[in-house]
């Protein structure tokens, strides 16, 4: 049975029938949380609770922790940033986690920034120690705690000319994450496919596809991380974005011209053009991110951010 | 006065005049020994010491910590790899802390990896707390302790596909680091342009620049990354790598035929040319990095790393 783990900026909190229910621990972060496996069982066994309306929440990953992320890896985000989902490898980058945030909180535009983009994600918890070389068969379920929503909030006009994704992803409040951390068994990891992921800006549906889009699924994706990186409990790994966002690539006659002009006009000319886009997120635009099954038996629950230019 | 800072799997030690001198510290971590600087200085004013060649040294900086590197940021190094050094972004990525590894250990070429190339860098050692948005002036001197030889090992079949650097650079032994954590005070962080940069395999010279060919300066590269990504104490940024290394970029034109084709196919032609390149580590290569000013006022030591293929 999953477990949704809620945190405020003093507990811990697990959903209940009846409403939220405080954890009995002295967890300070997730990891430690994680290994009182006792504390959430007991809190979920009822017992007083509150409304979840009545909770401020905070992000249920806590910083410092790893966070690693897979660059494009839905069929429909490559063939729309034009590449080949047949060829593209399966890779990773890192986010800074002083990116996390709450999953009401706002994001924040750093005042440099002009082309502000969103990519609703799913987040693996791990919930184990993973040393460099650990051998990972097709079941994920012992290394992958629970799932989390994100959104990993891209500055395409620092992203691109860097080519490097890093720094653009990395600007404080460029993760917001939760609502909730969904603790998974062995059998409802398996539903992985099934989830859906949802995002819209001020109402209006800009991503939404299964995870049947995926290239590289979870097993894979840790299979080849272990070949360089070791991950420890808490850490958090995004598993990519599908079509939808505001960037979307030139068509490839374009783009060749492109390589053929100095990077300085180049970026000039794209970012002109970009200029004009109107999906790119703008102060006080709202956005929703979600993820569940269909049918709901697996639900990571809402976000809500509001976007906010910084002066 | 500069102090060089050595350690072994279970002490550290700094240089004297005589010789190596044990420090009288319960520090574990790089974080902490920067901590305990009366122990350093005391250690310093004499005592005891020993041959340094008695000691097996480990790398001076400890994992976990961040690893943050600065892309293409030599002018002869942007050049060589196709890139115009007026244009080129202050970039960076991130490598795995467990990538660290001693100045004198195997540099282990996975083998699923057949490019292997090095990149003799500076590494700057952080010496305090520095929070995103801490506004840093022209003088260094508050920020970084002191200076480290590292190699930033980079499996360029990995790297250039993938085109994110980060797996590529963060295998295990892909960051040798030593043989000095050398702790500079302002005067002498002032002379960081007189530095030379110098790599050889099996004797034979392949990289020879001073920093007066770098682009972006450690003042300018921490205000840059502040913008984004806080530091402490023991962190290590990589800042780039001159001219030298065993790739250099096709020229324009083969670039643009490149741009043209499949993915698959361009890297099957250009890996193919590549592999004839007798520049790349092999079994049993012998790689020398050091890093001092030609004076020998400063001087960060040179580390010797020989190359194994792993089956």
């Amino acid at each position: 049975m999953s477990i949704s783990v809620l945190r405020t900026a003093d507990a811990w909190w697990v959903a209940t029938p009846a409403g939220v229910a405080k954890v009995a621990t002295r967890a300070t972060t997730t990891a430690q949380l994680l290994a009182d496996r006792k504390a959430l069982e007991a809190a979920t066994a009822g017992g007083r609770t509150v409304g979840v309306e009545t909770l401020e929440l905070v992000s249920p990953v806590t910083a410092p922790c790893r966070v690693v992320a897979q660059m494009t890896n839905f069929a429909s985000h490559v063939e729309d940033t034009g590449g080949n989902p047949d060829t593209v490898p399966l890779t990773f980058f890192r986010k800074s986690s002083g990116s996390i945030s709450g999953p009401h909180d706002d994001v924040v535009r750093p005042a440099h920034v002009r082309l502000l983009d969103y990519e609703v994600e799913i987040g693996l918890v791990i919930g184990t120690e993973i040393p460099v070389g650990t051998e990972i068969g097709d079941d994920v379920a012992g290394y992958v705690a629970g799932l989390v929503v994100t959104n990993d909030v891209s500055a395409r006009d620092i992203q691109l000319p860097q080519t490097q994704f890093y720094e653009a992803k990395s600007y404080p409040t460029f993760t917001p994450t939760g609502p909730a951390l969904v603790l998974l068994d062995a059998d409802e990891l398996k539903r992985f496919t099934d989830l859906r992921l949802k995002l819209s800006v001020n109402g209006e549906t800009r991503q939404d596809q299964t995870v049947a889009d995926m290239i590289y699924r979870p097993a894979e994706a840790l299979r080849a991380l272990t070949r360089f990186q070791r991950l420890d409990p808490g850490d958090l790994v995004l598993t990519g974005t599908p079509v939808g966002t505001a960037l979307s690539a030139p068509p490839k006659p374009v783009e060749i011209i492109g390589s053929l002009l100095p990077p300085a006009l180049k970026w000039k000319l794209f970012f002109r053009g970009q200029a004009r886009n109107p999906r790119y997120l703008q102060d006080g635009d709202v956005i929703e991110a979600g993820v569940a099954t269909d049918d709901g038996t697996i639900d990571l629950g809402t976000q809500r951010t509001v976007v906010r230019h910084a002066r």
